[in-house]
């Protein structure tokens, strides 16, 4: 059994961050789950483009208020606490924050820790 | 990309119950995601005993307070917002709530939403 607290975890190097956006890995491959977990967090007023084509993610909001923009459609979803979002078809989208979002992500398959956004919003995949 | 609200789906059939526990599926197998997530809520004051010798979980606590006991070593872990358990060796595990817990439940692979708890608190993978 893992336990672990995002509270002590968000001090650590499971925490990666970047321009007004920061994720902390509670799961990451190596634990052997098949998935990976993250409790992300999107700071108001900040806008987001993703495309993970090699992943498929699914987004649950804890708290905060937002947007989610479907690229290929044009149309848009609220978030509220409660909302979940899934990337079946690994959909580009565009997130945005009204207030700072809190979101219980899970990644298949599970990211490594390693990755960094690319210019095409995506991760690779693990070597 | 599927969009889904809990506090719509928790009145439909996504939602199963059983004694003092309740779960609303928000995706299942035929999401095809390659993973389930579930949002369970644990009735203040009850205690359950789970064993999911065919799935992995993994358990976050977005809110209420209780404890984890993993049967194998006798080891408690006290749960509270941000408290992450995953059942990374299918570990047997009794679930206490001295608050009302509310959790967000990933497994994999994913249930059906048919699946019933079996008198060793497994459940029967999928046909």
């Amino acid at each position: 059994m893992i336990v672990r607290d995002f509270n002590i975890e968000k001090k650590t190097d499971r925490r990666v961050a970047d321009q007004k956006w920061e994720s902390v890995r509670l799961l990451l491959a190596d634990d052997g789950m098949g998935f990976s977990f993250h409790i992300t967090t999107i700071q108001a007023g900040s806008e987001h483009t993703f495309h993970y084509k090699n992943h498929f993610e699914s987004v649950y909001c804890i708290s905060g208020e937002g947007e989610i923009e479907d690229l290929a459609t044009g149309k848009v979803h609220q978030i509220t606490p409660g909302v979940m979002y899934a990337l079946n078809l690994h959909d580009k989208h565009t997130l945005r924050a009204r207030r700072e979002l809190v979101l219980a992500c899970c990644f298949n398959p599970p990211v490594t820790g390693k990755e960094v956004h690319r210019a095409d919003g995506s991760y690779a995949l693990a070597d």
